[in-house]
């Protein structure tokens, strides 16, 4: 049965036939069973979370990063390997551990600690002994409106939570993350001292997420923390049962000045159209706390993986394709701006941009932002991705570092959707390290984008 | 785009209509918003895997879980829980530890042990002191036929790899399984005393994945090993270097007297057809090294959460649904064999028999063994579980415990297939316990099981 379908389905394919579709299949085919034998994407992500760790963007780890991403690209085989170097903005959270801890309870002493990360960008408090005043617990920001002359003094804590019901876990952290990003410029325009939020997760274990947040200069810079889910459901119920709670919160981030930092970019030149672009990529940077493993390493050896598959098929491009590590997404997205615009003052043409960045787990389909022409494309091409998992093509953006360029040139930008139930248990906290990716998944996920990447390369976008 | 398309499908629906259409996707939301919010089973997951681990069919820690099981399935609602007796074979790996040890190399002494697990079934080595032989290493059976005269007093070691091409897990495994299952009395046949097999299994740690093992009583029965990867690929690459590689084996296992154990039932009785029977089911015994988590605890969870949905959203099924966790699938199937004997000797009328035994990962689909008849019908729902990632439909098994059914009645038969990528990276060995299945992957799993007994059961099968 599965065999008629495929038949019927590939009959059915108008433009290409059925002729030209199954060499297609035929070199996907051979893409797959190169990447599943010889792929290298888990090794070259063992070296990168082992060897450098974490690697926020502006870091003399991120330093070694660009260095290890140059090196490697450089042995293999691509026509050329350079550094575009760009400014980062660059905050540390300055060594020493975020603390968040319960201190009183309806005025008894009562020292209770709660897993804490300091939100990236947060000042830290301004001593060493910590803001220390009583919290007040809210679920979003309509409570916060409403509650709003009841905040002078206090640490608000957002408790709002992932929303379980959307089947993909990117939508609830769309919707969540405002609170991370916001929600401390908007509590301290009430008068709070401190803001404390419920981790972007639902994951089962108690570890905090960080993560980028933004001040609005309108308002105080005041300390912003995430606390892990556990002990945000254990807060949020001595808030219910009490009277006051008082929290003491420590943590010692800074603004440093800007650093320069680079994109490594390496290229193989196109046969045919080498004025054509293809960019396919994912981000070089992460966060302090873990080894970026998943975000964005699982992106950083996908790159390297359709490099290296390429050359080892002998699979020589028509189109020129770069392969970009691309500089800081996490905290500026100034590397992937750059490289936009570098490429607008030089006149190129860039006929598509790739990202993966949405982790190493198995592949489901891919997302698209193209112009409707592109679609009846795009739609003969899924049956050639059912065997490998990645037929299920939406209409979406192509991830944050690929958004330059479609601004830019109305360039056709897509991402790869991996199966997403994994990745906001571990994004930006102390799990994600390499033990958390599977090395099937990784290199299916390449598979997929090299598939993606050949059939833009031979029919163009 | 998206919404678009679930517009032409929706409409494309030849019998079904869009007004029922949905009303059924209405209540396949309810179905998973339930599940995704209340959702018991890794909750119930913890309970078995933590309170019992690992039940070997006919073992003291299986009559646990046939209580365990009996108990749970009485809170959740059924308007009858049963025990169905039934006899299972017995095997013990008899208390001490399973080992393989690399003795002398080219007659030097060298010890080096191995990461071993004796199989299922395999009889212990005759004494204490273990059997001690040259290993005669070999990648398949046409090896084992072309040396088929070296092999007298060996170790024979198959050291015969999954494929790692095979996008699914299963196929591979379905390869591989023959050197577990046969392995030792084809290399008896040829004089061997003792066989070791690499893992079935394409995992990077290097844990032994045990397993069913049969003996042809017409050979001698040689005790019988798994070793894990690395040691395997060690082992093999000193095989290769060296003239003679001896190896100690020491393993304790035996058969005891068939034991008493039972299938557990929970019931629904249908309002309209009561007389028509829907089967769900996992298996409630695991090999005993692990805590049988993702074989089969997944599976006994998955089953219990379609009952307690179905009670939680007040849904009354129109046919009879029989909630049941088999017996002994690791090493006889009698429970399975059990249940359709006795529904046949009834004279019992089953529609329908559905399995969960592929694990808690993320549900992609479906497998199906129906009539031609069924196809469109089913083609109709697939629509229907898009949105929860279940819509991939394919021809193939049931699974192990449905089968018996199958053959007696004819019945159609289906399994869920969830995303195999890690599914032999934990299977049989060490791994499977609670901590490798992800919340919301097992919880989606029951959304998808669910969803697919509500329309059986509302439109027949």
């Amino acid at each position: 049965m599965l065999m008629k379908k495929l038949i019927v389905l590939l009959s059915a394919l108008p433009v290409l036939g059925l002729a030209q579709t199954n060499d297609d299949s035929i070199f996907i085919k051979k893409i797959s069973d190169d990447v599943l034998q010889n792929g290298r994407a888990y090794v070259l992500l063992h070296d990168l979370t082992k060897s450098i760790g974490g690697r926020l963007g502006g870091s003399p780890e991120f330093a070694k990063a660009i260095q290890w991403g140059k090196k490697t690209m450089g042995t293999l085989g691509a026509d050329k390997v350079y550094l575009q170097p760009c400014m980062v903005p660059r905050w540390v959270r300055n060594g020493k551990t975020d603390k968040v801890a319960v201190v009183s309870v309806n005025n008894k002493p009562l020292f209770k600690p709660l897993d804490a990360l300091a939100l990236g960008n947060s000042l830290g408090t301004p001593t060493e002994k910590g803001i220390t005043a009583e919290v007040f617990a809210i679920n979003d920001f309509e409570q916060l409106e409403k509650y709003k002359d009841h905040l002078k003094g206090k640490i608000v804590f957002y408790n709002y939570h992932f929303n379980p019901t959307n089947i993909s876990t990117f939508t609830s952290y769309a919707d969540a993350v405002r609170y991370r990003g916001g929600g401390a410029s908007r509590a301290a325009k009430y008068g709070a001292v401190g803001m404390i939020v419920r981790s972007m997760s639902e994951s089962t274990d108690n570890n905090p997420h960080t993560g980028d947040m933004e001040y609005n200069d309108s308002f105080p810079k005041i300390p912003a923390m995430a606390i892990g889910l556990q002990d945000a459901d254990k807060l949020w119920r001595l808030c219910q049962l009490s009277t006051s709670v008082m929290l003491n919160i420590t943590t010692h981030g800074k603004k440093l000045p800007d650093a320069t930092a680079a994109n490594v970019i390496a290229e193989i030149k196109g046969s045919e159209f080498a004025d054509e672009i293809i960019t396919v990529g994912g981000h070089l940077d992460s966060w302090d706390v873990n080894e970026g493993a998943t975000d964005d390493g699982a992106g950083v050896v996908h790159t390297m993986e359709v490099l290296r598959v390429f050359k080892a098929l002998g699979y020589q491009p028509k189109r020129t394709i770069r392969f970009v590590l691309f500089a800081d997404e996490e905290k500026s997205g100034n590397g992937a701006q750059k490289y936009a615009d570098e490429a607008k003052a030089k006149g190129e043409k860039h006929i598509f941009g790739f990202e993966s960045d949405a982790g190493g787990f198995t592949p489901r389909g891919f997302s698209f932002k193209v112009p409707p022409a592109a679609w009846s494309k795009l739609n003969e091409w899924k049956v050639l991705f059912e065997p490998y998992g990645g037929s299920r093509f939406v209409v979406g953006g192509g991830g944050a570092d690929t958004e330059p360029l479609a601004e830019a040139f109305n360039t056709p930008v897509a991402e790869l959707n991996p199966d997403s139930q994994r990745y906001f248990d571990i994004h930006h906290s102390r799990a994600d390290v390499f033990e958390n990716v599977n090395r099937r998944e990784l290199l299916l996920g390449a598979v997929n984008i090299a598939a993606l990447i050949y059939l833009v390369d031979k029919y163009g976008m």
